[in-house]
């Protein structure tokens, strides 16, 4: 009974009480009493809540990289942190082989997305972006009262990059071009030379924020590769946004970057934290830079619970996007709302609606272990016509 | 000797050849061999570095604050600090007795500052400080190509506020005033009347940012008050800036937040940080809200140090603003620049310009036994005639 325990206040009232033991029993009864306060859809036997709705990583940040923030805090929690931003910016140029003025620090890498938009905003530039894809960056230019032109995926979810570009090319103010690649939440990527045949014909007044955040997953995936190499052959109109939020498990932690030219970040900068950056957070991603075995551990349990779920995905007959992220977009049998609600009560967080269709969600794969939890729920769920 | 070692790479090296024991007797003969290298300022008799130069709190934030910090990292590093968010602003809201849509929370209060910055740039507002004052926002304001005009202190560094106040009348656009109150780098305040007289008769087009990131240090004050009475009193013209970074110790840590009407906070927030905010700098602000003993001890250790440090100052007849925060500003008799690398070479970091005269310094309060050691090396600079 133990594992039932909190998920009604109705269920302790009875337990208090001593009907502990027939709970059960009584329940499956399901006389008027329970009607509306019994945990009717209750299937999976633990209380520890699933968080599988933010695409964070379950395996949690590095040991490493968490005796490094301990100790950072400990010694440094009430000094500003400008010799360790200096020091981390300029471990963070050597990894990427790129100069120190080309890097712009962010409390997360949302932050880089809110300091490009906010130059974009100075040079009345429109946002044009594909629907969906992760909704920030809308959010940031919709604050400055600029134009957001959404731009449908395919029925295959796959981003339109011809529409997109045709679009862009009849504007006649700046444009800023949001990309999320791998994009969120559909998991899938924009081909390398689709997007390098955009830009290097783009006109000036293009600038094309590439959002990185699970770069790290698609490494080694046919056609995709970072827009780095851009920006390292000169390209002005190029930022990328990484994080240390997905592989490095450092959500909680607040670090990304953005990588631009010189003369690029010089222009962002401005806009983004500076030092205001925490030193626990800068202390953790010093940390995992250099913990390769960490990352490799990150990569491998990712692509394991990869594994269970999309088996169990093909075994239900759920269509699904081939992802190269932390999480799967898939279909449902059921709506949406209804699905969402009777996880929730089997303590698992799956989701919010994130596509036109009520019929598809984005689920984060988390450790093994619990996307194990998870399939199994899921299976559940599908005996009992739930999904 | 020991204390003397890593100053100067020239000395270690002379170490290393066993000169060590007769090296201070060599140095005080000054060869031409040492004319450029040896440490000929050199009175403190210790490594540790003392930073005093950026109003920190060198007590260290509280040990509750810290044990928080290190659990939240601990169990939710990889988390956003969605639900931590929710729960702290609410605990902020009670603290202050004001609604939860009353508060804004920044990755420190500078963030709260760029905000209330970009809302104003937004409305094509003129900015318009005292001169000293914190430089922050004119920097963002300046970022946003936003004209910022600077009103000089008068001679004793008090705020001019009749004069600051007949510029912004005779501006044809609104207006965004800057009042840290107490003022950084002076240290001093400006009359609570005398502000309120402004604020409640200024025209609507007048925005009044209050950075009390110092108010902890002044409360009790004859003359002084948070402006956040006239918030609570429905004002929509003034937004207070407060932060954990001085009499919580956190300036690492990154916890800001800003006070305003409900009407005002909903136009700022989409400017600032939202959800942005680390794990750890949540969890040692709500500890650090509650424990009481610390603030005391905090408050009383700053007390504790001005009194050695005015004590010394008035000793040696050098002038200073009478402070109510964590450091003071007080005259040189030498200039600044001589001044601060002869404290270096002694690892005592104490300022930077800040005031028009080079004959000022900002010196941050450190912990009484810190203080205690910048004064015994203040008063044998003093012998030497270095100050």
């Amino acid at each position: 009974m133990k594992a039932h325990i909190d998920l009604r206040s109705r269920r302790n009232f009875l337990l208090k009480l001593g009907y502990g033991a027939t709970l059960a029993a009584v329940a499956s009864y399901a006389p008027s009493i329970f009607a509306e306060t019994a945990a009717k859809f209750l299937i999976r036997q633990s209380t520890e809540m699933l968080p599988l709705h933010f695409n964070e990583n379950s395996l949690g940040m590095s040991v490493k990289a968490m005796n490094a923030a301990k100790q950072a805090l400990i010694q440094f929690g009430n000094r500003y942190a400008v010799e360790h931003y200096n020091g981390f910016v300029s471990e963070l140029a050597a990894h990427h082989k790129v100069s120190e003025q080309q890097l712009i620090l962010g409390n997360g890498s949302t932050e880089i997305l809110s300091a490009v938009v906010t130059y974009a905003a100075t040079q009345n530039a429109v946002v044009i972006e594909p629907t969906p894809t992760f909704g920030a960056l809308k959010g940031y230019s919709e604050n400055h009262g600029m134009k957001v032109i959404g731009v449908p995926v395919d029925d295959e979810f796959i981003i339109d990059i011809a529409a997109m570009k045709a679009i862009a090319l009849k504007q006649n103010t700046p444009v800023l071009i949001n990309l999320c690649n791998p994009n969120n939440p559909t998991g899938n990527i924009v081909k390398h030379q689709a997007l390098v045949n955009w830009i290097s014909n783009a006109p000036d007044n293009h600038i094309f924020l590439i959002d990185e955040a699970y770069y790290d997953y698609a490494v080694g995936i046919d056609d995709y590769q970072s827009m780095l190499s851009m920006i390292q052959a000169g390209n002005d109109k190029v930022v990328v946004s990484r994080t240390f939020s997905k592989i490095y498990g450092m959500a909680g932690m607040r670090m990304g970057y953005g990588l631009a030219t010189e003369k690029m970040a010089a222009l962002i900068k401005p806009f983004a934290a500076g030092f205001n950056i925490n030193v626990a957070g800068i202390a953790a991603a010093s940390a995992s830079l250099t913990d390769t075995e960490y990352y490799a551990r990150s990569l491998a349990s990712n692509a394991h619970s990869k594994k269970i779920l999309t088996a169990a995905l093909d075994e239900l007959s759920l269509d699904y996007v081939p992802s190269h992220t932390n999480f799967i977009l898939h279909r449902l049998g059921k709506p949406l709302e209804s699905y969402t609600s009777k996880m929730l009560e089997n303590n698992i967080k799956v989701g919010r609606k994130m596509t036109e269709s009520p019929y598809w969600n984005r689920i984060s794969l988390g450790t093994p272990d619990q996307t194990q939890q998870f399939v199994e729920t899921l299976r559940a769920f599908r005996e009992r016509d739930w999904v």
